[in-house]
């Protein structure tokens, strides 16, 4: 209760008024250290994927780090990151051969990767753009998403003979950047254990995918694969060339359902007024739904969760408050219910105007929510936005 | 397969090239049609909520079709419409009383209702608003979300009273403007039968409780209510003042499921881009996830569904292509899953760079992940985005 309403105290200082997205910078910069300390040690290049922030100062953060590549996922994005001074960004989606005219004006600015797992794309995209780009093969190391089954020899090769062909028509050095995957399958696992057992088996299986691609001769070069979870449990990176997490510079609540990070490293969370408090069923309102948090949820035994309480100190974010749950949203509201004995009389304590700190299922597509974001030292963190 | 290759035809020709919401206006129109002629054949005013489309260019055909009142659902949503011209609007979320200057800012520009279901609040603002406002009593009729239970006397009486005295001190008038709900567990119900059930209940409680009032000599005045499915289920409203649904301008899935709408009245679709075909798995991926649908789904017994596909004709929307659902989203990925024997032939026909449209589920959170929408006659409408 103390920390509720010294959370609540905190928030009004900031000058939180209304559902608005905080991140704790020290702790964001701490995860990116990790990161970059990992792919430093294991000889890997750090490509972060930005789709987590979307924001040139958040960006910023990961530069003074030394990281000085990254991944988007929408030409957009790219554009964005073009803009301010990124020279080197790969569209870690199959590229969409309508988008071709951005995709070349993206490429006479900057390095630009594509990256295909048809020929007709590898093709489309060859013929089309008149700027180089690097072009890479999706793999499906077993997320079952995008991708190139990475033990379909035939398919395998026969695609990259194809985009090797295409880039040849286009290029003084005919050749794949390298193959590209995302271990998806490791947002599915229980523990840390699971996560890195599936970041072992991707690795193993690209690498499997490149000596297929080698025994065709045909040079497949760069390895490089990213999911949070299975980079977040594995400390040696060793054996790929390139790592594409993303989720990692903020966690959320999935990510600490799956073991892979702590309370503390949790760095972006959503301030909310409360709008209503009900004593009588055990619940609070927050002006705070789905367009705010988003609709993703954590599949508990009681239903779903789309959000849990942080506590707020002048040390920053502090541990998750216990007993308050986000159990439903609808549009702007969010149902907040105190959960155990102890939330229940804190709860007596809650009025309209208070404010709370949720903690996101899935940072990612919180973030997507908002324009922009501020940092607990009051710096406003722009970001792109899709028209 | 016809259908599909000539709707992916139409949307090149309309020059989509990436995710994009289009509107198909002739729809939206005859949707606010049938509305605003119940609301007019009843006697009750069409306050519609505009947090479905946020957009200046849709509430301009309300306006055309004589509504010149809306509801909101934040401070800044009311600001973008005062600064269209919308002179009424009503805040239909308990206010915030973090926000009292917002609120004092906006009811010198125009009619302002504000709602509350504390007296707490009703205090802060009938202390906080230089300008006058209409204020609001929120009843909970059933929905379990916001509002006073309809039924519980005692608090209704107690919160009424002093939220009229707390008006007394600052109004010449001072009286609740009346009594506004939300029938959202018309969302619950199977069919329409269920819905117009909900419907009749929703009002008959509301009544019950400006009896309540009355009885108690408190004036409650007007009573509003608003939920998309118990009005389009309802073809008869009086016994309400006001009516306060929102969706029904573009409907989606969801409503289609409760059997409130026609395949034929759904007005919004996302139209996507195909980035990969997979054949043996029976599915194809579009850009096009969950920062673009939003990850609200409708539960099925094979699974989540996150979208359906519809034709397009050179009439506009045409009928729900049979056969195809997309069964899982991630942020910017949709997967698209062939369902039947014919959709899996015409899954051969498909390839990257290809089109379809995306009937959403839940329209309004649709809405919200985009900046702007396009009619099918090129029209482009830009929407209110909070910061």
């Amino acid at each position: 209760m103390n920390d509720l309403a010294a959370t609540s105290r905190r928030l009004r200082d900031l000058g939180v008024r209304r559902a608005e997205l905080l991140i704790d910078r020290r702790r964001a910069e701490a995860n990116i250290a990790t990161f970059a300390g990992r792919a430093a040690a294991a000889g890997v290049a750090l490509r972060p994927h930005f789709k987590t922030h979307q924001s040139a100062g958040v960006a910023a953060w990961f530069r003074a780090a030394g990281v000085d590549r990254a991944t988007v996922s929408s030409a957009g994005m790219a554009a964005y990151f073009v803009g301010h001074g990124w020279g080197d960004l790969t569209l870690a989606i199959p590229a969409n051969p309508l988008e071709i005219p951005a995709y070349d004006e993206l490429a006479s600015r900057t390095r630009l990767g594509l990256c295909v797992d048809s020929a007709a794309t590898a093709a489309a995209l060859a013929a089309g753009l008149r700027h180089p780009f690097a072009l890479w093969l999706e793999i499906d190391t077993g997320h079952g998403r995008t991708g190139i089954v990475w033990d379909d020899a035939d398919t395998l090769i026969d695609v990259a003979r194809q985009a090797v062909r295409a880039v040849a028509a286009h290029s003084p050095v005919p050749r794949l950047a390298g193959l590209l995957t995302h271990g998806g399958q490791s947002y599915r696992g229980a523990g840390p254990a699971a996560a890195a057992a599936v970041f072992a088996e991707v690795r193993d299986r690209l690498q499997a995918s490149r000596r297929t691609l080698t025994q065709a001769g045909i040079a497949a070069n760069l390895l490089s694969a990213g999911d949070t979870p299975g980079f977040a449990a594995s400390s040696d990176w060793s054996g790929l060339d390139e790592a594409r997490p993303g989720n990692f510079v903020f966690y959320d609540l999935m990510q600490l359902a799956a073991g892979v990070c702590r309370p503390t490293d949790l760095a972006c969370a959503v301030a909310c007024p409360v709008i209503g408090v009900y004593p009588a069923r055990g619940e609070a309102m927050l002006h705070g739904g789905a367009v705010h948090l988003s609709y993703e949820s954590l599949a508990t035994p009681a239903g779903p969760v789309f959000g849990r309480l942080l506590g707020l100190t002048a040390d920053g974010f502090a541990e998750l408050l216990p007993g308050w749950e986000v159990t439903a949203l609808s549009q702007e509201h969010g149902r907040l219910a105190a959960q155990t004995p102890a939330a229940r009389t804190a709860l007596n304590g809650l009025q309209p105007g208070d404010l709370v700190l949720v903690a996101p299922v899935h940072a990612c597509l919180t973030c997507e929510q908002f324009g922009s974001y501020r940092t607990l030292d009051g710096v406003e963190l722009p970001r792109y936005r899709r028209d």
